[in-house]
């Protein structure tokens, strides 16, 4: 492993490419698969914010490289802003993004349009160690919108097929990736870290 | 129906017998059971408090009597607040307290014991009908404690098991009725009700 690789710590292969095609790929990037033995991190934070830095820091820690590690999710007005930092594991189960979705669908179904507004959050945080202590940065970006009762679209994943970004007329399941991209959470949280990650390591 | 008849908007004859009990028996007593065709009042409101009064609002100007309704539920500080308005149908159909109380469970599974602070709380509502216009009071009840993991208690229903009100040893579920109405939501809320009804119907 080269000294300048950047960590990203996921095993989610569309995250890898979304996040070394914003960084322009002028920066050797390895994912969670590059390192079998690293810890699983249980995101116990209160806000996404606290879960990114959580994986970041143990993650950093373990590979002793510069590591970025993001926490994202579903805001829905209705539910006070859950499923929140729980929405992966919304039903019960880590990733069942099927049963997530259906609950949620679900949840709201006698809740009135004017309160399915919903915004998708994404905490993305950096953290480079240095001789036992480390630097860290960590940025949001948002995607605000309201929630469809009726799914549409088959890209994307999670909620994307119930979630109509304010100004466009498809749900983010119906946006082509690139399009996706450029409105996204992750895309905004992505892009706003980028001039800290080679501000912080070239 | 005598004409001073006090309408409970509930088909739930636990919740009859308790009102009845905190008023003394002293006002004759009706639920839903005694209209048949009384609508069904869908409970769309943001609050506890919008949904007592919907349900009490409706029930009045359909009986012509004045009307209790009540609308409770468990709020979870690791779910901001949630389920809330929603508890009744949190696993998504309505009344499913099985699946309710494994669905929160499995939601706070990773939540850290600090994050467990929880609170039923009550709304109950007063609709007295007159000559087209209406008399209208709401209170609330509350009962601070915290949810457990593992579910303790035959008594009760809904999130009692797992819920430990402040101050004591035994779930929810694990006391005896009167000494859950001693300290509960309901109780409460009915308490703080009984004088405004005696007051407007006597």
């Amino acid at each position: 492993m080269p000294a300048d690789t950047l960590v990203l710590a996921t095993r989610n292969e569309g995250k890898l490419r979304e996040l070394a095609r914003i960084l322009g790929y002028r920066i050797g990037l390895a994912g969670l698969d590059a390192f079998p033995a690293a810890p699983d991190v249980p995101e116990t934070g209160a806000t996404f914010e606290a879960n990114a830095l959580l994986k970041a820091r143990a993650i950093a820690a373990f590979t002793n490289l510069p590591t970025v590690a993001d926490d994202s999710g579903l805001c829905v007005d209705a539910l006070n802003g859950m499923p929140g930092v729980l929405s992966a594991r919304w039903a019960g189960q880590h990733g069942d993004d099927k049963a997530n979705l259906n609950l949620l669908r679900a949840q709201v179904s006698d809740v009135p349009d004017a309160r399915l507004g919903a915004r998708f959050v994404c905490a993305a945080a950096l953290v480079v160690p240095a001789d036992g202590t480390a630097r860290e940065w960590v940025v949001t970006g948002e995607v605000e919108g309201r929630l469809i009762r009726v799914p549409r679209g088959s890209g994307g994943f999670g909620y994307d097929p119930i979630f109509l970004p304010n100004g466009f007329n498809q749900t983010t399941a119906e946006m082509t990736p690139d399009a996706k991209d450029a409105i996204s959470h992750r895309g905004r949280a992505f892009r706003a870290l980028a001039p800290l990650i080679t501000g912080s390591l070239t």
